[in-house]
């Protein structure tokens, strides 16, 4: 057989509100667009989805800005109040310039803002800021634990964000939680079709499908965060997105 | 119709050495795949197998080494015939350790080796290094006409490969030449579903494509180096990959 990949955008989904149970709208959403879950599928959901239903949305209005924040505020020009949330959630500010604030996320994601939003969030009010979920590992594991309950199929769960990247323009879906997948492909102490040991040999299989996953959802409208992958090789595993960091020792960009 | 992208290998894609008629051989492939053709596609082909078909394949045999090549290959612990063939493809060093060597290349991409491959390239010898294509987006543009020509289909053409990313672990595939297709996909002056102006609003369509190709590229055999896209919304345009170059005076990262 032909080796293939698709990738499916599923409608329906509705507005996500905190406290919602995702993976019975999922399942639902699923069901209603007439598609039928099958073992091996990589379930792609965007972070903001996820965010809002763990309740990650904070109002800016509560928020005191330190003197650090409102400094970094300048700097940027962004909202010190903002500033403040970006910094309570990160390690690192990576840079910094006018309308550029790149920090080390705790999760040791290395992004603009920390990957909070303002788009796409709440009604007529710019006043919140959603944050990245908690732990989005977790989140995809207990995602897919009730999908694969809920469906008896053995499935993948893949959050996806994007990102934007220091030398190329143009934001790509990038992997920030997953469960049930294989995250990183090792092919090292391979060799290549001549013999000779492989050198590129860490393939980031998880970003790819999240590139791509992105891009559907993208292409249709910001209402269709869901997107079914299949056709990769199915692999059980308890790989997760946080395998992705490369180790700060490594960093050269620091 | 629910939308959705489908990604297909294309085995049978002979061993290619400089001279041939890479067009002809990819239209063959698919053919004996079993596969059509159909308007819209974007034909995805991993650099190597471009840049042997365009002769990028040098003996290092003939080269001589700077002083300046031969004390980074000391750092870099690199043999310092190639290190001066990176030289040679690239206007920066922009870091270097032991065993690492990131440079822009003369195209503007910022990537290790300057690109440069020697796995999968020469039977038993360790003594060749193969180039990037002197000019990645004309070969794909010539690469699109003879195919456009040969099966009267309008499609696009992408040169994928593989890259390393300064916080990610694991490679993902990068688009390197494009022709027929929409690469940023522009989105700013757009709202949200809110009606709010969107904030990141230029997606780079062309690598979440190339991400997909290559994972699949990958996870069949280094032999099947040919993939079929199916269903991006087709925009005929004359996007180069060379606009995905993020311009330098806002590189953060030199």
């Amino acid at each position: 057989m032909t080796p293939s990949l698709t990738f499916v955008a599923i409608a329906g989904l509705p507005m996500v509100v905190e406290g919602d149970d995702l993976a019975a709208l999922i399942t639902a959403a699923i069901k209603a667009d007439g598609q039928t879950l099958q073992d091996g599928d990589i379930i792609c959901i965007a972070q903001k989805v996820v965010s809002k239903a763990e309740g990650c949305l904070l109002p800016l209005a509560g928020i005191e800005a330190s003197e650090e924040a409102r400094q970094l505020a300048a700097e940027t020009d962004k909202d010190p109040r903002l500033v403040q949330l970006i910094l309570d959630e990160s390690t690192e500010v990576v840079r910094k310039k006018l309308g550029v604030l790149i920090v080390r996320h705790r999760l040791g994601l290395v992004s603009a803002q920390a990957g909070i939003d303002q788009s796409n969030i709440k009604h007529g009010d710019d006043d919140y800021a959603l944050l990245l979920p908690e732990d989005p590992d977790a989140s995809a594991t207990a995602l897919r634990d009730a999908i694969q309950q809920q469906t008896g199929k053995s499935i993948g769960v893949l959050i996806t964000d994007s990102h934007n990247r220091p030398w190329r323009l143009g934001t790509v879906g990038t992997a920030i939680g997953a469960a049930g997948m294989r995250v990183l492909d090792d092919h090292r102490g391979g060799t290549d079709i001549y013999g000779r040991e492989l050198k590129v040999t860490l393939i980031n299989r998880a970003d790819a499908i999240a590139g791509a996953a992105t891009l559907l959802m993208g292409e249709t409208t910001e209402k269709i965060p869901l997107v079914i992958a299949r056709g990769v090789p199915w692999e059980g595993c308890d790989d997760t997105a946080a395998m992705i960091n490369r180790p700060l020792e490594e960093d050269l960009f620091r």
